[in-house]
């Protein structure tokens, strides 16, 4: 005996990404700002004397990828529920990637599932986070294990907010910037390697490429389950890079910069690239004082260390490798020699 | 400038529900099984039997609804966690309502979300919440307030564990059924009145009634924004008695069965229902002892009671009400005296 649930249905989640001067939103319902003391000391007030809600809380977690996790979702959650908020409500992520993950993971546990818009103040947040939803915190386990699939309402992108960032900082979401155009739009890294983003027009317009790039791969592959993997491009590397010096030497763009280098190497070793196109892309990512070289410490542990990450299945690795510039391969094919032929061209004594 | 986000796309969450002898199940995944002792000392060996995997855990959590919480929700994911793994994998929820709402929730989080299958083994679990994709666990503000929909893959209802089903237990799943019966099926309320449930064919073909009349409503408003509602009837009543009683005097079933009668009256009161209609629904319920009255200490505070439960927006109560039997209405135009005169109905010195 048997009952069908038919359950096929059509759902929209499209929405609208601003990149502008903030505009006056107005909501009739009850709001909370999620942000951290960093940007809140340098940009809530302006926030603030943009919005317009029923009620308006702001909740203030701590600053830095290390407080991401239960006890700041908790927090978020907790503020919600002391100031009853219903199913209509809406949260504001108001920080960078950290702060836009967790508000979005706990927009979509809170009584199910509620709304949120982002507005995220970092350029690593602005052309990455903001684009596909993806939501989480980190646990003892790793980074972004546990979350939800979770799109914004809306996304307001004000590059204004980036005169304040750290150069670092900036540097960082260029990397991510160079990422999207080597894995999918070479005419937009040609764009990049003449580009001067001290240019305000110049840096609202890299944005909008950035993000255009991005949206294409999600609207195709919005649960990575194929091309979206793309994106983790310089990820496989980076992400060892990150675990083996705590996530504290290098920002994360700046551990993708050293990763896409690997990759790279790994591509030209397997005739997929030429090493005149390795070198352009290394040299846009110089203009940017991004690092490419991590001395590795032992080529062997750095290699066991792919296997603790997640996208990673069980018996093989996930490489992305450009097929020159504005292409990318998603491979589990390389065989270990390979591997540690790069690696050890970054080992210790050389 | 802006760039417009397009996701809108098909979604196929269909599902079947079997009803019958547990079939063998072989997964080419790893799988953790998640119970309680309870169901683990019954019926885990029989269920083991029944499925072939890759890998197979299982995950004993505390019996209970007290344990549907973060602590239980941390328990299954670290063991995912610790077994590695991966976005294929695969759980199973098997016991009641609690572990099937836990195991759903874990699965929506786990690596933003992986596949679960139910294995309902008490009839509550079978004909409501194997139906809906509802997913989630308690905290200090109250039931079911963090969560998230996630359909499952697969239901598998064995009738054949209502066996070692306490008598209370089982009555508390005819609540549910009756109240669907009476929310939406006349002809099933009927055939409920003549049915014999300790007969195993009629048993099966009540629950594939009532998780079809489940079905039809959460086919047409999955996410609970309009029809779905009416399957809270004599739920905002219930909740109201959980609450008082603690959740220790009644079982969820036994608060909501209380609450239809409630319900009914409201509805007598309004003119919605004839009052020999409202005592074939209480005479229903008795048939299988399922308490109908409850003696309220304090009418105003059971009244102020209701503003407590997060399906009342901030100023009006929800109301669901039958329309006779098989059809209802949802409202929160119900003014507090017609309220006030249903509960003292019910008060102390009544």
């Amino acid at each position: 005996m048997q009952v069908h649930i038919e359950l096929k249905k059509v759902v929209d989640d499209s929405y609208d990404i601003t990149i502008d001067k903030l505009p006056k939103i107005y909501f009739d319902t009850k709001v909370a700002v999620v942000t951290n003391p960093t940007v809140s000391a340098l940009h809530l007030d302006y926030l603030l004397s943009n919005i317009s809600a029923k009620e308006l809380h702001v909740v203030t977690l701590k600053d830095g990828e290390e407080y991401k996790n239960q006890e700041s979702i908790d927090a978020i959650l907790d503020s919600l529920f002391e100031h009853r908020f219903n199913r209509k409500s809406m949260l504001i992520a108001f920080g960078g990637g950290v702060i836009g993950d967790m508000t979005g993971f706990a927009a979509s546990i809170y009584q199910r599932g509620i709304d949120f818009i982002q507005i995220p103040t970092t350029l690593l947040s602005q052309v990455d986070a903001s684009v596909g939803g993806k939501t989480g915190m980190n646990n003892k386990y790793g980074k972004n294990l546990v979350g939800a699939f979770h799109q914004p309402k809306a996304v307001y992108i004000d590059p204004s907010f980036l005169t304040t960032l750290p150069k670092r900082e900036f540097a960082a979401g260029v990397a991510e910037i160079v990422k999207m155009a080597v894995t999918f739009n070479k005419e937009f890294f040609e764009f990049l390697e003449s580009a001067d983003l001290s240019d305000a027009k110049v840096l609202q317009d890299v944005i909008k490429q950035a993000v255009e790039t991005k949206a294409n791969v999600v609207a195709e592959d919005e649960k990575e389950r194929g091309l979206r993997a793309a994106l983790n491009y310089g990820h496989t590397f980076g992400h060892v890079i990150e675990n083996e010096t705590k996530y504290k030497e290098f920002l994360h763009g700046e551990a993708v910069a050293i990763g896409m280098v690997m990759a790279n190497e790994t591509a030209v070793k397997m005739n997929l690239m030429s090493e005149k196109e390795a070198l352009r892309v290394k040299a846009l990512l110089e203009k940017y004082d991004l690092p490419t070289h991590y001395e590795i410490s032992d080529v062997n542990t750095f290699y066991e260390t792919f296997f603790l990450d997640k996208k990673s299945s069980d018996s093989a690795i996930t490489f992305i490798l450009p097929l020159g510039i504005g292409d990318v391969v998603i491979t589990d094919k390389v065989d270990r020699g390979t591997v540690m032929c790069v690696l050890n061209k970054f080992g210790k004594d050389k």
